[in-house]
């Protein structure tokens, strides 16, 4: 939670994330990826198309150092390998140590129990910004029994109340993406309805986006600018499904989308990012859980 | 080997097709993949764009409870690494125990002793479909050197008989791709002529197929339907080589054949499936093999 | 270091670039690689347009005999698990015994201990081609701290003198790619000024080109014609950027120039090989360190 008075207005959001898209490419933050081997490829190549230098270092003594002198970290538990694992744990912590902004994406955590521990555990550290759907966020705060892998049954608006409950308890923000996106650090919740029904029929569409996140992050906290975690996870949401609208007006299906997506994050105009992002911001009324 | 008293016709086979495909769009069939690390995001991204949904869940702890729950599984061997390999045998295992189709693909076996062992202990357990190209069925049946790595070195013809042994010992079906696809449960043989020679020049282009037959044995079991391997199997076949002729035809190369073949599987016309499948179906004469 | 007496002309490496991607499409050489896993899939991507049969092959009990039967191998540390490690040094050993030419792509090198200590121990396995760009090969030779993770801080004109060195110790080339590409043996050093910066836009881009260096050298030397390392490893870098000209020219943003790529691999032309390729040829001054 932030200590803003009042929220930010919505424009206020939409400029920040134009912003920020500008520092991304002037600043190139390293964003140092722990990811599923489904979407190394595609998340590394976002990365690259929106201006950020990515660098997937997944191994037991290179993580932690790594995550200390990079700009933002990705934690996605996708396929958590045993090295991954560990590497995952190693990351966290120097991150910390650092001060390294991280998000945690806990994919098709609930179901599966070997990758719902390990969340539980780096829920534990505290994540800068938490992004799933809306399966996940609940079943990562232990409601839920998760939904079908990274399938999701559930709106975002579903696990609202969790996520600001989330929110309030690592001190971050909370992420959760469906048709709308409600983005909240407990205190002000973003909602964004910019994107396309393409991103869920490629993989990494959501995987990417968290690494997107991290570089936003990243931008944000290391040049002196908004380290606010809500404002950057926010910009970050907008700018990348800004960009799936233009890959989308432009596709035949989810191939020429998905090759369409990184052109588009090239070319995208921060002015557009401005006059298109359709965003509301509210205060979050207090719930049972926040005031626990 | 089904129980059918006569073959089905060319016609009812490609009917099944364009049928399985409406049911894969509809039903959304969870098709866990354990696959190497070469072809997860191409062939997650096919599994989208065909309707069904991938996850890939490669890990031990989470293989077994997974490929329970999953309408279909997906063992492929291209990269077997320790914890693949452990995971493999734990999807077997609750995949048999909980009636799950699975789809064997021993890439490359033959010259290279780690997965040659493994494929040979999971074709133990009797996978529902084995998928392979010549080289590997051979090799896979003891026959032959292999192939130089995924390549192969023979006709789908050359297999023909061995295939049918296979099929006799497993009680699935055996799929063995090449110009003409053949696919036989050891009494009825079907062969596709669909395809394009670009399928040889993507990475995956036969891996992503063998994703598609667990989405279809998935499809077809779990809902009442034909739980027949000799017809998934071959509907998965020629819906996904019908879908290349359409990339191939708007190809300028292999790049953009593998993106295009996802908009194309996306955008299928299950009536056109029906006018363009070129299918034979024979009786398959006993082989020494067989009577053996 | 090779016996030539004199340098070659730049037009007979232009035509050396054109005969072997020939050879290479006519051969199809098995290059065996075991890589990162960003970009497994484009590179095996790349070899299947390129012309050449793409195997990874990166577990323990495999990757030796394969590497001895392989036409070509690449050893790229990008995400180094103990599982590859320990395979990378069993290929280097198959590689070594059976005479097969390996590349060694030392990514990320220096800043990073665990792969920093393998890139060491594996150069004193004598690599056919080191490649990697200018931060890279600084960093292999215990000089400078490393780029920030596969991204240079330095032009490969700042790793020349170094780069003679490295080759001279090996007995093999070094690559330092770069908008000018520079390549030695230590005592002749080919400069390639083709290319495009959408190279460094798209993931694997550089770890790509280590690939086709091996299958280049492996055409090179399993069929009669040149063993050269300084000759295959500039012809590939020829074939690889005047490709990456004709993606550039037609791609809207990186994702189209990656899927261009491809397709303009496969109709690369050999003579338009030869006659637009930005070559230059000079013999390599000794320097303090070669005279060590």
């Amino acid at each position: 939670m932030s200590d803003r008075l009042r929220p930010p207005s919505a424009e206020s959001v939409a400029e920040a994330a134009a912003g920020l898209l500008i520092r991304v490419r002037e600043t190139s933050p390293v964003t140092h990826c722990i990811t599923n081997s489904v979407v190394t490829w595609y998340t590394a190549n976002v990365l690259l198309a929106v201006g950020a230098a990515p660098a997937m270092v997944d191994i037991v003594g290179e993580a932690e150092p790594f995550a200390a002198a990079a700009s933002g970290l990705l934690l996605n538990l996708g396929t958590p390998s045993p090295e991954q694992r560990a590497a995952s744990r190693e990351a966290a912590e120097g991150a910390n140590a650092a001060g390294t902004p991280w998000v945690l994406d806990p994919v098709a955590v609930g179901a599966l129990p070997v990758r719902t521990a390990l969340a539980a555990e780096l829920l534990g550290r505290r994540p800068t910004v938490v992004r799933g759907n809306a399966s996940e966020v609940l079943a990562l705060a232990g409601r839920g029994g998760g939904g079908r892998g990274v399938d999701t049954t559930h709106t975002a608006e579903a696990a609202f109340g969790t996520a600001a409950e989330l929110a309030l308890r690592t001190g971050g923000a909370v992420a959760v993406s469906g048709p709308v996106d409600v983005i909240t650090d407990g205190a002000t919740t973003i909602r964004i309805a910019n994107g396309d029904p393409f991103l869920t029929r490629v993989t990494g569409g959501g995987c990417a986006l968290g690494a997107v996140m991290a570089a936003f992050l990243g931008a944000a906290s290391k040049h002196g600018a908004v380290s606010d975690p809500l404002l950057a996870a926010a910009a970050a949401t907008i700018v990348y499904t800004v960009a799936a609208e233009d890959a989308a007006a432009r596709a035949s299906g989810p191939g020429s989308f998905a090759v369409g997506l990184l052109d588009a994050l090239f070319a995208l105009d921060p002015e557009a990012v401005v006059a298109r992002a359709r965003v509301s911001v509210s205060l979050t009324a207090p719930t049972a859980g926040e005031r626990a």
